[in-house]
């Protein structure tokens, strides 16, 4: 893309916050959606008090248990705009507070796109936030819980492996980075522990999500990319189009004929080239984008910083440009035919 | 409180949603407060591949972790008539979605009170949903994993003990329940694991809350009673009403005089007479109360059954007639001095 495009984009910018109108919506609410049933059996009843000098109760962990759904919020303005719902669904070990305030307090883009039409579906996949964790055992292995050092070093806020000191004035972080690291505390707190054998019941919850609310939109970020483009390959007649940031793993290659009829765009920040991961999934990325259009599809790349846009890291919807980003993907979707009016 | 009142606040209740005028606000968003920095060690360090095919990774819990750190989402009115801020407290096994749509697709209360002009604050309580778990050792215990069958059974849905059964005609509801049982399970998705050793790390963050937040009303259900009293009396200025949903428990019996100047209103449901333990829990509560007045302090007791209003089980603000309930609560707050304009 050309930078007088994205310039036309910023241009086009909405003021700061305090001067915004205000969100109207003709609705807001939530449900959880998808998930089964399993019987548990064999593990120990436990005497609890719930309450501190509550009456004694048992827990009994056995029988029927509701396990992988997913929980959505969404929030309809009055004045829609976009012409399908926008979807919006998280990266690993995140929740869908990635696409609310910023850690320092900013806008985030669930509010940039409520404000711009969309009737807006955020998420928590399985297994995360208010979706709930299932019992022992119907997950395997363990949760994750990487230290307050790991996405300084691994989200390309800091110049990778070594560069997070707890002391916040010794972190090295990239030369003109925009994320707004003296809130680095409140982002680690958006962390949630996740587990790495869910991928299939994260994948068929967002189906059943697909089924329920779309035909759609569907942004995805980081982990969520092989979901965006897995869900696409199964309902392709229910995604109208599908923007994947940093996508950190793509679809499956033997279905890209299932995505040529979507519009697809991906966007990537800066510092890949001198990233110790990001290379090889950027790679994947654009390979996999090439068998699309080797299909008859078509992927646009927004390369941030050869579009003139400099210093995001892999959580741009809340670096200190993230409405600048969110601008250069509304342009997009409003140029697409049939998706904004 | 008599039944002419009660008559009074439900004739003055809203229109069924569809006829609702859009809801508008001024802001929304959310954002992690509370909690501390711990420092693991002694742990092993995984080696994972977060994305299948994806560049092999090193997980390493150990050095800095943040825990015990809660979640709140606001949402502020365009044109404000609470005085002061509303707090939302969920009880426990469960989070804020407690407030938000019904399980059968109702507006739930937050919304309602959200309609009234209140700004309102809805969180995850440490440990809960958006807030995130720590690692393990952090917590003592594990967290219980209810089965299906027990909020049905605990909750004066059904009628106690042996009262679920898989079959859903096969359930025995109390007699005019006004639980939209036909939903059961989505309202069984809604909850998550709770440990049940952590009531002084939720309480630190709830009192962080307060100190962000406050001065404010706040309304706390079943679990959250005992937070709500004991942050009450942590930070009695702070707190200009305070009002409880069928607390499960209560404050600090030493320190009832720290409530003496909060106008408090507590809410309890229908069947509390049949059932194992409310009557226990009910007794803990209505005995508090005396001591609060004792002390010179005042408790509204709004017992629906005796107002009129049948069927209400512990999750109230769920029930078919959740919005006559919260109309209650809403002329209560009203009609308190200062509360509202």
């Amino acid at each position: 893309m050309i930078r007088g495009w994205v310039i036309a984009a910023l241009a086009a910018l909405a003021l700061p916050a305090a001067a915004e109108p205000p969100i109207v919506l003709r609705d807001m609410g939530s449900f959880h959606v998808g998930g089964r049933e399993v019987v548990i059996s064999g593990k120990p009843v436990q005497e609890v008090r719930r309450t501190p000098g509550g009456p004694p109760a048992k827990v009994d962990p056995n029988g029927p248990q509701l396990v992988e759904h997913m929980y959505v919020q969404y929030f309809l303005p009055a004045e829609p705009h976009g012409a399908y719902p926008l979807l919006l669904w998280h990266g690993g070990g995140l929740t869908g507070v990635t696409y609310e305030t910023t850690p320092d307090g900013r806008p985030g883009w669930l509010n940039f796109f409520i404000r711009r039409g969309w009737d807006s579906y955020n998420s928590d996949a399985v297994e995360r936030g208010r979706a709930g964790f299932a019992p022992p055992d119907v997950f395997s292995g363990e949760p994750v819980y990487p230290s307050k050092s790991d996405p300084f070093e691994r989200f390309r806020i800091g110049a990778g492996a070594g560069s997070y000191d707890p002391d916040p004035a010794k972190r090295k972080q990239l030369p003109g980075s925009q994320f707004p690291a003296d809130s680095y505390d409140d982002f680690v707190k958006q962390m949630v522990p996740r587990w790495l054998t869910t991928d299939d019941a994260i994948l068929a919850a967002y189906i059943a999500e697909i089924d329920r609310v779309c035909p759609c939109v569907i942004l995805v970020h980081s982990q969520a990319g092989q979901f965006g483009f897995r869900a696409a390959q199964a309902r392709p007649d229910k995604v109208k189009a599908l923007v994947a940031v940093e996508p950190a793993a793509v679809g499956d290659p033997d279905r890209v004929a299932a995505l040529k009829a979507i519009p697809i765009l991906a966007v990537y920040g800066d510092y890949i080239d001198q990233d110790a991961r990001w290379p090889t999934m950027r790679a994947t990325g654009l390979a996999f984008f090439g068998q699309i259009e080797a299909a008859g599809g078509k992927v646009d790349r927004l390369d941030l910083p050869q579009a003139g846009i400099h210093g995001n890291s892999h959580m741009m919807m809340m670096d200190r440009n993230n409405l600048e980003v969110a601008a250069l993907i509304q342009k997009w979707l409003a140029e697409r035919p049939g998706l904004y009016r």
